[in-house]
């Protein structure tokens, strides 16, 4: 069981957008024991299409192919799949239905005939229900290959892959069972941690592979294995991590699949029924807009204090001005008041703050570009550490926002033991 | 003068990672005159690399790969450049000096073995100098085609496209000329821009091609010409361009080809000599982490105030604790009184507000999941509006970032003129 992902639209070859679909398709199929073998992105070209669906066809067992669905002229996905099943367009009066509720009820505006041609789908196709938008997915079979077709706005396609594809792939296929195990290492780089872990490494069994998924300030180390009794999988995984964490404890924060490290600061908060709040000056509320991405946060999530302006950290903040103008605004000094601050103004059992020069230039302050306080407040006493990040800004701010997290990770987890 | 772009790496393929590279090396491409004809994903695996390397050869001017460079085992793209061209490996002097440098000065810790091995290239190579990363780019020659490989990590490879990649391909290749230019809209869905500028679409000349690029809440519309005269296409372009504002001049807010909407208003803001703050309760610090993700926004951004909690929406920004308990903390009402604290708060010209139910559950308040109230404080008053985004939680708060950033633009167009 394998599969290709093609990704349709001019937009991604001129680099307008960035193609994240194929990411959610193959850690989907991943799932259920489908094994991406490529992932390719064409323009709206028809021959093109053509092309590279020909190339697919009896190579892998499911395509699956995102864009080129929308109400305009340039998408043409719909039209040349027709073509390359030798198909026509029948009238689908669920799709209708589905088109002329959403634009009338929600966008409340008339319906067009544009809206109204997105009920067009080929006859041999089974309609794939797309509750988040007006384009259908579809479902055809060529030469022992499945060709899937979504739109590409990623959350109706998502909505798509979880209700509708996943079902049917599950029900047409039997699949080899494959297991996936995440140990997520922060604070180390990623030929340090191979060095640790080399004749962990070496003595792998066959059927285990291991991958480097390294990304700043932390390595996320992936292991796969494929066999035919899931049982005895999982033992011989268990008992590789049962060996890796006795070699790199002091690393490891967690071992879930999808754990950030803001998923994993939350599940402790929650867990500890304990707090959180933030003062962002360099992170500029990326601290803040990392947690609540996530549902339920606020549970235990206060907020931030993005005090980008130096009066607003003496203002929101209470920083005193005199410790701002002797220690400059980009100090320990700062940082830790920020914390302290915060953690009183929002009344939070712990508190983080970041102040730092992010570049590109060097600013008010003396300090280096990439140099960064970061300070957690907690309910015995407050912490502060001072980083160099380098450049470019990019790094600086994420690199800065995930280490303040592991800080308060780190905190809260010295505090309880 | 085309080109192809191939990502290696099984952390893609198991949608682990998303590959944000190929869209930053197309978009550079285009603007020197290359065109991507196609982007391919593939594994760390020896003969898949070789194929996709051979179907290439040949077929495109310039393929340009990244991943695979990483100092682990997993990491098997120089190895495999090495074979394909028949090569052996050289010792690179200049490369094991930056990267001693890097460890040893930089990272702070002993240079490891693994560390070294990154020196060594192919000795056909051209080697390419990786300022922040410790895996050099490498540029070789094969049967018509030019073959670049460049490490993964985004800030590494970015770098290198910029400093040695596009110098050097402007040098080795004389490229056609292609000129885009591009038109933002906000607030009308893509078939209905589609339908009102139907007769402008039929009537374009046969060298512009046009693209709709949708995104939750705004269109791109970018059209591209392609030709030999440069002035020529300018004129045609701009032409065009001035017909089509003419239709649609009630929704474009801009034509710079990376301008987002952080970006427009930023440049009001700072035209103006006006200064913005933010409250932010359900996109959570989003608004600000957009802005401050850009250089020199501390001219204009003020800090924002991440009220997570209802607590702090009184402590922090003064709303009226009756107002919540009357109106709901989900309300028009909550909304103004939190715009006109921050203005206040942060002494900024304009504030903007958000308070909504992201969902996916309905939480405290009373409303449907997806209405967001938003409202701009300004030097001449306050306004406020209802929106109702949907669902996902992830789409409402893209769109609710968005949307808050668009009002303030248009309250401070409203209020100069």
């Amino acid at each position: 069981m394998n599969a290709a992902i093609i990704t349709i639209g001019d937009e991604i070859l001129i680099g307008q957008t960035t193609d994240t679909n194929s990411a959610y398709i193959a850690k989907t199929l991943e799932k259920i024991g489908i094994q991406t073998v490529e992932m390719c992105s064409i323009g709206d070209q028809r021959g093109h299409i053509l092309d590279t669906l020909r190339k697919y066809q009896g190579e892998v067992s499911v395509v699956i192919m995102t864009g080129g669905l929308g109400p305009t002229r340039d998408d043409i996905t719909k039209k040349t799949l027709c073509e390359y099943f030798g198909d026509k367009f029948v009238f689908d009066e669920n799709v209708l239905a589905h088109v002329t509720r959403l634009v009338e009820g929600y966008f409340k505006r008339p319906i067009t005939q544009l809206n109204k041609d997105q009920a067009l789908v080929p006859s041999k196709a089974v309609v794939l229900h797309n509750e988040y938008g007006t384009a259908p997915g579809m479902w055809l079979e060529k030469g022992g290959t499945v060709f899937i077709s979504l739109p590409g706005v990623p959350y109706e396609m998502k909505a798509l892959m979880d209700r509708e594809v996943v079902p049917r792939l599950m029900k047409a296929f039997s699949r080899p069972f494959i297991l996936h195990k995440n140990v997520l290492t922060y604070g180390v780089g990623e030929s340090l941690l191979a060095e640790r872990i080399e004749s962990w490494e070496n003595n792998l069994p066959e059927q285990i592979r291991l991958a480097y998924l390294p990304s700043p300030g932390k390595v996320k180390l992936r292991l796969t294995a494929r066999g035919k009794d899931q049982e005895e999988l999982e033992d011989l995984l268990d008992a590789q991590i049962d060996a890796l964490t006795e070699i790199i404890s002091d690393c490891i924060v967690g071992y879930d699949e999808d754990e950030t490290i803001e998923v994993a600061v939350g599940r402790i908060l929650m867990a500890k029924q304990l707090t959180l709040s933030a003062a962002e000056s360099c992170t500029g509320g990326r601290i803040a807009s990392m947690i609540t991405a996530h549902a339920g946060c606020s549970a235990f999530f206060k907020g931030s204090a993005v005090t980008y302006a130096t009066d607003s950290k003496v203002d929101i903040l209470r920083v005193d001005k005199t410790a701002i103008e002797r220690y400059s605004v980009v100090s320990g000094e700062v940082a830790i008041a920020m914390a302290q601050g915060a953690r009183k103004v929002f009344a939070s059992d712990y508190a983080v703050s970041t102040t730092g020069n992010a570049g590109p230039t060097k600013g008010d302050s003396d300090v280096e570009m990439g140099t960064v306080f970061i300070a957690v407040a907690g309910p015995k006493g407050t912490i502060c550490e001072e980083f160099q990040f380098g450049q470019p800004r990019e790094k600086v701010l994420e690199r800065a926002a995930a280490k303040a997290l592991e800080m308060v990770r780190s905190e809260i987890l010295k505090n309880v033991e």
